[in-house]
């Protein structure tokens, strides 16, 4: 009793409406990545300490949780397993050890909790799922605008109608800066100022960069390359970018070519260029890419083309580009602007079996093996009570329909139906009982597995 | 390159095959405990170290993973975190955290990983998935008859035909022990003796017997009620238990009445009474469970209820009971024994579009986007190749359909659709060729998604 019953600090227990939350979000994206033929991956929760360290720069190994050696070797205090802080890095490890049993472009996604010791804030926490989809071995454009397509898809099954998704160029980004009179030397400093301009603003910005001995005149330059006019589109600013930083690294070129391709897909009219978007990690190459959503700061989720990084245990360049989708955020935004289906924080149970009497056990037992045939998630009230008790337990938690059986429903058949919400009751011969409450609880009361997985053959969900 | 890529010891890599199988039997579990009206619940990966340590006896405390505290106080060596154990603990704090806002009748189900520092064996890993049901509140038989129910719903599903479940009776074993004259100091001893009659045999446990004092008397006495005739049925059984043990603490009745109700389920005459069967675990308190599978040494799950157990954190006894299924064993046996439905290994892409020229990319993707929308998991081929090439590819994954837009079929508004199986090749109306595809996917390789649920309203595979 004096222990604490808290979970760890930064954790989460997931009690059922949680978890029926998190299921339906994460049974779309699934479903979604499957419809673009990424297969699922998933990796141990801890690596070899040497895996993970030296990966994340000095900041990332300090938010590391290592775990303490075994038996004789605890003593020392050294570490030589580590949880997993991302699941890109576990990604590059298969690629490197699986390299001949995996396709020549594998696409796989993953989603799987990873672990951060960094301070716990509102809507931070130290264990939290990323769901990850990363394309290997191809640098073709389609892959990106299949990206972007597999992520419009998403939020619009959500529910999401007022998302963009923002693209721009990371050798793009280092041509203005070049043009701009940013020393190369400098660029990596003002990615990191700029990508925070959303935040600081154009003065914040430009103080950053004088911090750093970047020349006013460059930075009033580079912020106006920066600058997207309102209204203006995609195939506009990129005739613009062609004039500025010109043809020769194909950049501009691959960038136009993306928007095209993402344009016979659902992410047609999502697409925008911001110019100013940098994404903070620096082991981008080429496109990159984040979800913005209407009235939301921070982003529901972001990525890009990354050429370097994959082949990191293997020696070798593996081209890559990946999206990974924060779930969490995805789950708070839904949460408070109510966007879940109510059958998803419905009932667990589609009818409660009330017990009438101990000599009545095996006959409810029985009865409700016989609804559950008929497809009906079934409760048992475990005790003989007073039946009064048992509506009123059913209530409580929600079950639309109970079942009654007597002396009289029994010798004739019958099975006592209970519409809890209307309070109406129904006399239904046994074998049509579980049809009886099937029906009724599809028109209203959908069952979570109904409402999260579409039928085959069909995107929309069933009406 | 000189890093290994090897996962951690004792720990796997889950491939897209891997998962598929995994997906498959945590699909049909989950479907089921859901139908017995169990709700899901997570808790995270580590907890408070003190939540964990002290809680599995002396060989369980080291095999738990304990995790470094960070930043000024890594150096100290000392843990303040450590891996999840069991599911059981987490179980126990949860209920008693929650306690207001939880059921009176608590049913959850929980499927997660947990991790031990065992060493590591074939079919004994370090990390490894528990699917655990718990019924918390209730001692009625009815908590019983229904895990018994729902495990056999499970196993008939997942394809097993050769499956018992024996049960016994904590309560039962100590009368016998009692009426064999063994003092009740000894009982412990004696039940781990007992629990391993299987693998030593009667001279085994009567020789564990003896290093414990035993008298010869006793332990053939004892090993005699132990051994049920092969055939007798359950009601003889415990008939004749009701002469031995009397009827003083209605143990004998209660696993009468359990017997019974499960009759009335899809666990009919699959219960059997093993007197002989103890479970290693102290903490039973009534009725014990275990699966067993013809010609399979060990079990694919076990149970019991627990009356003492969950209610450690809240000072007070909770009734419970409870059942967890071994994953990683069901899947080796199914693999084993090739029971997984084709389609679980099948291609994780129905159609693949092929890319004839780089002009064609556009095309190419709008044509995945509406055979996606059509219901089809969908790939394109990412780079402008020879069609031969492109053709093999699309064999060597098992892909069945490969879509092949030309001039002249872009001119006609058509696909060609080629059959990998057959090699033939049919020009379909582009707004008809989801639709062909997927009736050809259907009838033979059909999806995960297809085959994983099963229609809501029906338990039986749709056919």
């Amino acid at each position: 009793m004096s222990e604490s019953t808290q979970p760890a600090r930064g954790t989460r227990d997931f009690l059922p409406d949680d978890i029926r939350r998190r299921q339906h979000v994460i049974a779309v994206i699934r479903d979604v990545y499957e419809r673009y033929g990424f297969e699922p991956l998933e990796t141990p929760a801890f690596e070899n300490i040497e895996t993970l360290l030296g990966k994340y720069g000095e900041e990332g190994n300090k938010l590391i949780f290592k775990i303490l050696k075994r038996g004789e070797h605890e003593h020392t205090g050294a570490a030589d397993l580590a949880l997993r802080y991302d699941l890109t890095v576990p990604l590059a490890r298969v690629v490197a050890q699986y390299q001949n049993a995996l396709p020549r472009f594998f696409k796989r996604y993953q989603i799987q909790p990873v672990w951060r010791a960094d301070r716990p804030a509102r809507g931070r926490f130290r264990e939290f799922y990323q769901c990850d989809l990363d394309a290997i071995g191809s640098t073709s454009a389609i892959v990106e605008a299949e990206i972007l397509a597999a992520v419009s898809d998403i939020l619009l099954r959500l529910g999401f109608d007022d998302f963009s998704i923002r693209v721009n160029h990371r050798l793009i980004l280092s041509g203005l800066l070049n043009v701009a009179g940013i020393p190369a030397a400098l660029h990596n400093d003002a990615l990191v100022a700029l990508d925070k301009l959303d935040k600081i603003g154009r003065d914040g910005v430009a103080r950053e960069f004088a911090e750093r001995g970047v020349s006013g005149d460059a930075v009033s330059k580079c912020l106006g390359f920066f600058e997207v006019p309102d209204g203006e589109l995609p195939a506009a600013t990129l005739d613009r970018l062609d004039a500025i930083v010109g043809h020769g690294d194909g950049s501009v070129e691959n960038l136009r070519q993306i928007v095209a391709l993402a344009d016979g897909t659902s992410a047609a009219g999502r697409v925008r260029i911001d110019l100013s978007l940098a994404r903070g990690l620096s082991y981008y190459t080429g496109a990159i890419m984040e979800i913005t959503v209407a009235q939301l700061a921070g982003s529901l989720g972001g990525g890009g083309r990354y050429d370097n990084l994959v082949g990191m245990f293997l020696g070798r360049e593996v081209p890559a580009c990946g999206f990974s989708l924060g779930l969490e955020r995805i789950i708070v935004v839904m949460t408070e602007r109510q966007m879940f289906p109510p059958a998803v924080a419905g009932s667990a149970v589609d009818i409660m079996v009330t017990l009438w009497n101990e000599n009545a056990r095996a006959d409810a037992v029985r009865l409700a093996a016989d609804l559950r045939r008929g497809g009906l998630r079934v409760d048992v009230y475990p005790d003989a009570d007073k039946l009064g008790k048992q509506f009123k337990y059913a209530g409580s938690r929600g079950v639309p329909f109970v079942a009654i059986v007597g002396d009289d429903e029994r010798a004739r058949g019958e099975v006592a139906v209970k519409d809890m919400r209307s309070g109406g009751q129904t006399a239904v011969p046994r074998a049509d009982a579980a049809a009886f409450v099937r029906d009724r609880v599809r028109d209203g009361k959908a069952t979570t597995e109904r409402t999260e997985h579409t039928e085959p053959g069909t995107l929309e969900p069933r009406t």
